[in-house]
């Protein structure tokens, strides 16, 4: 009954095959010119169905998320994101570090969206071409949010025209990508470059497989000094075909979006039990596969009698206790059951 | 016959196994809070003889290198190392990016060596406290050298001693230390921390592994700052297993240095046969795996006709044409004597 | 009638004088090795009555702010400051381009000054040695405010107390101090360290003088790498007196106070008009040289009419008309007499 | 007799003269937009015969130079440079700060000159477009040079003429940039875009002013970053015009060819006489204001005991002295005949 986070999961025989048929099949170029990385180039070109997108596989999204982010912005550069989002909120100045100095400019909305009012009416403050200001220019989205919620295409349009209204670059921080897209069901096109975002960092880590995110340009231009960026980050592997072997695995036969659509049912079986228990309650609606609830002490001391594990949360009003649950890929329906049952009886 | 480099190779069945059992044996506690973390730094600890030392495992070497020089040097910084370093020759100011813009002194000296009258020399300018200068604050050595040949310790010894002097930290880049120390056939503590070195870019990548480097501290106080500046370069994976497990199963029954041990010898096969043919003469002595050879046109052009792989190098004479070639943990000896065959037949 | 900001006056004539004895009265050492700057630090010694504070002049307040925060934060180190602060609104990411990539946290309060209870919930975050998250090392405290009010000893002391239960570094943005001190009445000593200042940006630029700041570090181990960060950052002068002999001039004969002391009177007189003026609002007390005002459109049109230079500013509530007057050291009563008369009139 | 740097003298009365009236004639427009600052470009314009070059005012050399190569260089980028240079031999990483973390590739050369045979052969390595090296992006030519050496205007070409064939930017750190011109006679337009020059450092500090550079653009598209550059490294003066009128009363009436000129007159008046000792040597031919000469004990002893000031010298061969002699606009001649006299009479 481990429900503390996507993170803590193992990865999927398929994947961990291809891993070691990639390592046990021969030399291959070095630095990402090897088979694995172009295939896996080619497979999100038609998955996206967008030929000239360009692939650039990563260890971790912190690294997807940084390095896209300096693509897109320079030193003087500020970045709007959400105030909940994992760029501002964690990885400890990282996008900063790779931009040079870029600022982040936290916009607020609720449950974890960013308010498009906000947002137009924080993009269009005076300061473009005045040396004084940071200049704005790239909206950052996460997709699914940090609470859980998924950004319908329409949403992500709408901020998207925002945004480019004022000249800024759209990146997506699709951590939970897979998890977003199988909640909405719409193609990856249609909740990526055709509702404006220029460059996803495509996760997979949290999905099913080792290590493993892409960096996606959906506008080929924005690549172009990807290659030094990376190589000074240390973010070239030599060995690169260990994460794009990964990716193609996780690409086959819709390994990825069957993944994802298991850990978003069981968050949902989760969440069908846990609405039925007196004093529970969802702090917002799920959609993927995170759950924030507060819960009952008692129930709350039950599940941790009985080993469940998963994370307190911060509530907003004193005295409630929330928590967050994580599905997974592998998440046992039994150990659903069996953590609702604990629940209900205690 | 592929003989153009050690990055270019698989992994081996031991590792792969190690991998594959990491990633199937359930959760795991993720950024580096997992077991397998806990156990190869158990491990370093003992196979280095030094209780207290703190290991870091990363994803690539110039990681491991720059983010343990920004551990040694502020942004105001020098870094002395030789002309040939990978860190003053490639790696596109990793280094630089990481220390937040410390310098690189080139220092020379023969077959890939820093000279240490060179060394002492630049060490003593009387720049310190001076804020016009970027103030010396570590010496870099790399072990095996870039021109493939090794420091043997009291070698190490004599430049750490001028660096204490200055008191620089002392960081070795072994990339290629398992071929470096089995070689010299000492202990590793002798190598190392006995040696006066402070900080160790542990490599395991070129010798046997998917993708794994670890940053040793041996002066733990080093490594204080580590986890932030990992962090913000994106390289505290969520899985972090990944790595660890790959390192666990190199140091497991001596692997890493079979492995290497494998790879030299391949390396003084190929160059009894080559020492054999006439115009044909080694650049350094080959005393790792990496053989810099100068070879006639005929013997080349009929090694390509057959297939053989190997990098042309820049030859400081005119007229005359130089060649790398590099062996690995699982050179085939047959390859090595159908290469030495076709040389000597053309 | 230029009320447009204390940034657009001249110098006072003994500023004037100071520098040009400085500059023709023979050769001089360079680099701050001169008298003048050393005799400003025995200056700022004795008023702040600390004997062993550092003094680093400085040629602006983005880098005298810039540089101090950089003496107190790691590239992974967070600042809070209010949501208005200099450093947070404008400077186009210069903390972040000295710091290397800390991030500001924006701290709300009422008329520009920071909250102490939101402060003190943000700084407990549990955030401290945990990797993942940017590490809040200092606070900034803007002097006057950017809304022209002032903290007493008791709210900066306020703010220091919680910062000090952290570890936090307090810096103070003194742009407009002396106008802050003048207002309050208390020694600059009451005002800064013994309220908890670890280190001061000191304007001058705005109250008389040609372009003078000066850093000042009570506590002088901050001050320690301070030469190699203002020498890589172009801000080690050559010829330092030029700013030095300013800042003596400023500090000679208390003018900086009498010069703050008049800029505040003629806000406080043009107030007094002001409020006398049916549909004229201010938006925050007026406690130093800036006036922020709500004020009718016609009033607006008949002073633009008479040649009144001043800013609109932005307003929160619809239909209102905002603007920003800065009186100086130099402002003529007969030019905020007419002012007054010409609003009245309209 | 102080010869210790064209850093510790004073300033021009002309100068002085227009700073003081810069300040005490009203108000101005603030960040450069003020009268003095368009006019200095105009002015600019007409003496370098180039009607869109874009000059921006700055308060050091190293802010200069560092703000000139960040406008050319990317992070990922290498500077060529000679290695006695002030950015590579001084300057404690200043341009590796502003350009965020660009490599400065050191050339030889005598007498402080790049070699152009050298600079060839580094700038045609094999890197361009590999993202494991720094790009090569910009050369950076010292004029005078720091041994005292001018370049012609057909060497500067020559240094151009290969950079260009690689896409390199041309920069030219011309702190003594008045001192060579004086020496080369031709028009400043020749010795600088008409050879190959992109952006000049344009040095004044040392030259009779209090503290004012120009970056100029030649090239004007290099120029369009620079504000953001310039205001988050705390360079954007509000008072711009502190500087700008320097710069203005400099390029008046010739004054700044008339300072040059009486420097290096008086340079060459030392020579003279230096040359006529016996014992006495020139390490290098002197063309501008700075004098490197290798002198017997006894005189350099005698000189010290009468007061003279000048800084020693390293030099290569054992057992001889050497020292640094700097003349100024305002070196009195009587000053050179008098320490000629005390070393003849030594």
């Amino acid at each position: 009954m481990n429900f503390r986070s996507d993170n803590e999961v193992g990865a999927h025989p398929a994947v961990l095959a291809a891993v070691t048929k990639a390592f046990t099949s021969g030399s291959a170029f070095s630095y990402g010119a090897d088979d694995w990385t172009q295939r896996v180039e080619r497979r999100l070109r038609d998955l996206f169905d967008k030929p000239d997108l360009v692939v650039q596989p990563v260890i971790t999204g912190t690294a997807a998320n940084s390095l896209a982010l300096a693509c897109c912005t320079p030193p003087w550069g500020a970045v709007f994101c959400h105030a909940t989002s994992h760029i501002a909120a964690e990885e400890t100045g990282a996008p900063e570090f790779y931009t040079g100095g870029a600022r982040l400019f936290r916009i607020d909305g609720p449950a974890g969206k960013i308010d498009p009012v906000k947002f137009a009416e924080a993009a269009a403050q005076p300061v473009y071409g005045v040396p004084h200001f940071s200049q704005p220019t790239a909206l950052s989205i996460t997709q699914a949010t940090e609470c859980g919620t998924v950004y319908g295409p329409e949403e992500v349009a709408a901020l998207s025209t925002i945004a480019r209204r004022h000249d800024l670059a759209v990146h997506m921080d699709g951590a939970r990508f897979a998890n977003a897209l199988a909640y909405v069901g719409c193609s990856p096109a249609e909740l990526t470059w055709k509702a404006g975002v220029d460059v996803l960092s495509f996760g997979a880590t949290k999905n099913g497989v080792l290590a493993a995110e892409a960096v996606v340009f959906f506008k080929p231009e924005l690549a172009k000094d990807y290659p030094y960026r990376s190589k000074r980050g240390g973010h070239m592997l030599s060995k690169m075909r260990l994460i794009s072997s990964q990716l193609e695995a996780y690409l086959d036969n819709g390994l990825w979006l069957d993944n994802a659509r298991h850990a978003n049912a069981m968050a949902r079986r989760l969440v069908a039990g846990l609405s039925a228990l007196p004093g529970t309650q969802l702090m917002y609606p799920v959609e993927a596969n995170e759950i924030f609830v507060v819960m009952q002490a008692h129930r709350h001391d039950a599940l941790q009698a009985a080993g469940a594990k998963y994370h307190p949360w911060p509530s907003d009003r004193p005295g409630e206790r929330a928590f967050r649950l994580v599905t997974a890929f592998d998440t046992d329906p039994a150990d659903v059951d069996n953590f609702l049952s604990i629940a209900k009886a205690a």
